[in-house]
């Protein structure tokens, strides 16, 4: 399988209304493919402007939110481009959809690199940063998994929250944990 | 626990040679704090030049090759400052160290930055990437773990691989599953 990043994607709709959505983009040749989930708002906005940002940022806090209900993460202009970036980006690439692949699941948006920019220096690999998107993508699939195997997981992830988390990893693993709370209670 | 930093940590010898070993730096104050353990290189280095390159890079195959005898990672001069950085890293701090708390197994160098630059922008996160570091880890620590738990971990890491690794990280990946399947043949 390609080599993906988890990145923040920004796009808009017609009124220029930006949405966000943490999304794993795809290595395609020289460019990258946006797979968004049929129904979605960014499937919706890339239909109606077919631009996009890649925001990479290293701020966990943002994708945890995003699954929590937690959307409101400052964006701000890019020059001479219809979509605005995340704030946090330490870096990003602007996307323009070139092709779109049907699916049934998840529509394959074929994009070219018209611009990139760094914004902020990456300051290293931090084990919890990686924990919590680990726990991100559990949290997206808490209905497919059987709870033994989130329960495993868990302890396992909490080991690195624990030896090396600061406060926003701290933050963002608790967002995580109240949804999985949340959603062993109303299991039982 | 306080939040750390994985990095590639560069020091040099009276004679100016350079050594180059992954350490996880820890966040104190407005400083971070080196402890290398005893006996190493690092800590000797850092003894007769109290300084250190912080090299943050996301290319884990230098975190996988340092544990694997591939050390051999080019380096480039950081202007004013006596130790040079990784040439793959996408960005550094220049420390300096200020006071060390002795320790048995592990000394505390308190340092403080003296210059950071950016070098390369970040390109988000990637799962194989933090699959990759905690592999590493794992490696770093076969001697005390049972078979068990070994297998368990790699088998639970070995899912972003599949999913998300481009070839740098099957390539870290592949280093140290030969170390680790070496380690088994030992031990039978």
């Amino acid at each position: 399988m390609p080599y993906i990043r988890e990145t923040i994607i920004t796009t808009v709709d017609s009124s220029g209304k930006v949405h966000i959505a943490p999304i794993g983009i795809i290595a395609e040749r020289d460019g990258w493919v946006i797979a968004p989930f049929r129904p979605s708002i960014t499937l919706d906005n890339l239909a109606d402007t077919p631009f996009a940002v890649a925001s990479y940022t290293d701020d966990v806090r943002i994708f945890a939110g995003c699954l929590t209900g937690r959307k409101d993460w400052p964006t701000v202009p890019v020059k001479g481009f219809p979509v605005p970036r995340l704030e946090a980006a330490l870096a990003h690439s602007a996307l323009e959809v070139t092709s779109v692949t049907d699916d049934e699941m998840r529509p394959r948006h074929h994009c070219r690199i018209v611009g990139e920019a760094t914004h902020a220096p990456f300051t290293g690999f931090n084990r919890a940063k990686a924990a919590v998107l680990e726990l991100a993508i559990l949290v997206s699939r808490l209905d497919m998994l059987p709870r033994e195997k989130i329960e495993a997981e868990i302890a396992y992830l909490a080991i690195a929250i624990e030896k090396t988390a600061g406060a926003e990893e701290k933050e963002a693993w608790g967002w995580l944990m109240e949804r999985v709370t949340r959603h062993f209670r109303r299991k039982v």
